[in-house]
């Protein structure tokens, strides 16, 4: 009887277990994390590499995980989006540039002299530097968000340097992947990039003033939660038309949450509502990085040195690339942008999937990428939740000083 | 430059240009209908049909969308059951059997009587009897909660004897799949239906007192959004283990939400994150329905004639099935009762792909169990608004009688 409905059904029961398992397994591990005084997003991920392939195997990474894992951490820049006004951005706008460019160069240049150095190939070296360019702003935004930090000087830095950061990376990326390829086309890679930047500029200026004159007649649609509906539309749809020019997906969602930041305030219901879905979603998008990691290359101990030592290279680049850039803010703020910047989450995972794809990279140092991508994302919030320990403490969103600093966390919005 | 994330990250974008497409399409004819005054599920599922492979083609149905469809409507029915204390449904108990029982039998003999009129063969006219019996309590419940109506007495009476027409129509495809496959086994499929049974009348029975004592302990935890984490757990567990015990996920999960009733009155806040969960994925599950529509296999004359008989059987049989066993409570009454069963939606489906898997029936006998599954499903919505229009009005959830009764569809909870 079973096996008639199982002919139908089955296949989806099984996918449903498999999410089940993911999200069971990052909120216990989030709990053991709280408890611990650590933050529940390292706590996630490394849920993800405890039931992924290279451990229990309970749990794969699939269609179906990486699109909910997209999603997810689409709908998780939208409501840091949606707690950002634009002009707190723009006023930040210098800092932030100057950041996201040393935040580049340092780790590309050492990224690839480390390479050139361990005898690797040319292009195995670009590869490398270029994976290392890239920052997953998720995780940082993740924990600030959950601190309550949002809104400090350092986040919007971070933010705004973040997207920068990506329109830089697509390009280092689309000029080492066309060497790689055999010929550079310099007016095409040029084309795109005014594509990236004048579609980033042009929502960031326009979204705002056109969603909070709009958002009214949203509020007189007959079908009921008209602002919700605006918002998932407004979401997805920037998210896809970023992807299509070519920035990441996240981009666009974060702009669109900029664009309806004014207009969220009057919209509680909305806010808590969207907040659903993100909570729902972002544990995918956790879980699924750490199931990415692969073990297996690390049978040779020289993969292990080469992953600790461009994990290593990875961390210290954009701590002191990006923290050099935010010297003029004092040392504490400026170690608080570098290390927000650390993570290289799901965007290094994709340049390394593009260094396989194109063979410029073997197994081995496609699991060493994978290693420093995943790790640079465990070990960032820990020192994240430390450095902007006393900012909580000022806002009270921590216990009291004897309590240790348990932050509750996964709490995005303060409302209701 | 595009190529080269396209290689990483195309397909994803597509999948995402999907899904948008879905949702943007539901959400424009929802608006539609409820301009005409007409209910918004029938817009979501023509936006299907009209957008899916037989019309326009711009999606299809695939395993994401699929899956995304189970999430929607097991969180939809997960919604209902936090709409709905056990002890509601436990009171309507007999009347939801009778209803249950004579909505089993009625579409089932004459289905089957149709088909051998029609001249098919037995086995033919037992599939096809079969997939009439299946009843998708989604779309009943979608549009009553829309209409604020959950808790009339009516509503309860189909949401009980959906749960038993479920187990019913379980036993019933058993029994006839395992007649094509040549044997029964009677003590298997008895062995199953005990657990059935067990497992639902466990769950509606000691799910709620376990919860109403545990839900303190769970706002203790550190790591925020307890109730809304333990909603969603018990959500997607209880679905899944209803799955494998061979009912419906959708079962499961309006057991898990009937435990949580009580809880969720002190809990506004996961009320509205569950909320937006639901609202952001009930489309996919209605225009996952009405993309399944194949029009291609209309083309002679004699399939669209056997169709319309299909359909018109399986109409006027749950209604007065369903409506004589529910006739002591009067006509009207009894016409909700019986129109509320009419939709056969994706349990119908699955019923067709399953006789279509086992081939004993045929591609154009599928296209008219399909025709009849989705044009049930369409059809209901309409009349059911009518049929409880003057329960709407009576508590003011309609406009003044002057406006024609606009109903707010779609506004799942009325809090904040």
């Amino acid at each position: 009887m079973h096996y008639f409905l199982a002919a139908a059904t089955g296949d989806h029961t099984k996918v449903l277990l498999t999410l089940f398992i993911m999200l069971v397994a990052a909120k216990l591990m989030a709990e053991l994390f709280e408890r611990l005084r650590q933050p529940a997003v390292a706590g996630e991920i490394l849920a993800g590499v405890i039931i992924g392939p290279s451990l229990l195997a309970w749990a794969a990474p699939s269609e179906i995980t990486s699109i909910l894992a997209e999603v997810g951490v689409i709908f998780l820049l939208f409501t840091v989006g949606l707690e950002t006004k634009p002009a707190a951005i723009f006023k930040v706008g210098k800092q932030a540039a100057v950041v996201a460019v040393l935040g580049v160069i340092a780790p590309f240049l050492c990224g690839w002299l480390l390479m050139k150095a361990w005898g690797a190939t040319s292009i195995e070296a670009l590869f490398v530097g270029t994976a290392m360019v890239a920052t997953s702003v998720g995780i940082t935004a993740r924990v600030l968000s959950g601190m309550g930090l949002l809104d400090a000087p350092t986040a919007r830095i971070i933010l705004g340097a973040a997207v920068i950061d990506d329109i830089l990376g697509l390009l280092v990326l689309a000029v080492v992947s066309s060497m790689a390829a055999g010929t550079v086309n310099y007016l095409e890679i040029l084309t795109t990039a005014g594509l990236a930047i004048g579609f980033t500029v042009f929502v960031a200026l326009v979204g705002a003033p056109v969603i909070t004159r709009f958002a009214p007649g949203v509020d007189r649609l007959r079908s009921g939660h008209g602002m919700f509906i605006l918002a998932l539309v407004l979401c997805l749809g920037l998210s896809i038309s970023a992807a299509y020019i070519g920035v990441a997906a996240i981009i666009g969602s974060f702009l669109a949450g900029m664009a309806l930041a004014e207009a969220a305030e009057d919209h509680p219901k909305m806010h808590q509502q969207i907040n659903g879905v993100t909570e729902f979603l972002v544990p995918f998008f956790l879980v699924n990085i750490g199931m990415q990691l692969r073990l297996d290359v690390f049978r040779s101990s020289s993969v292990i040195i080469l992953s600790v030592l461009i994990t290593l290279v990875a961390v210290v680049t954009k701590l002191l690339g990006c923290g050099l850039a935010a010297c003029n803010l004092g040392m504490k703020r400026a170690a608080q942008v570098g290390m927000g910047m650390v993570p290289r989450g799901e965007v290094g995972i994709i340049v390394a999937q593009i260094g396989l794809s194109l063979a410029v990279i073997g197994a081995e140092l496609y699991g060493a990428v994978l290693f420093m991508a995943v790790a640079t994302t465990v070990i960032a919030p820990p020192f994240l939740k430390l450095l902007y320990a006393s900012e909580a403490a000022a806002r009270g969103a921590i216990g009291p000083p004897d309590a240790g600093g348990i932050v509750a966390s996964g709490d995005l919005f303060k409302i209701g």
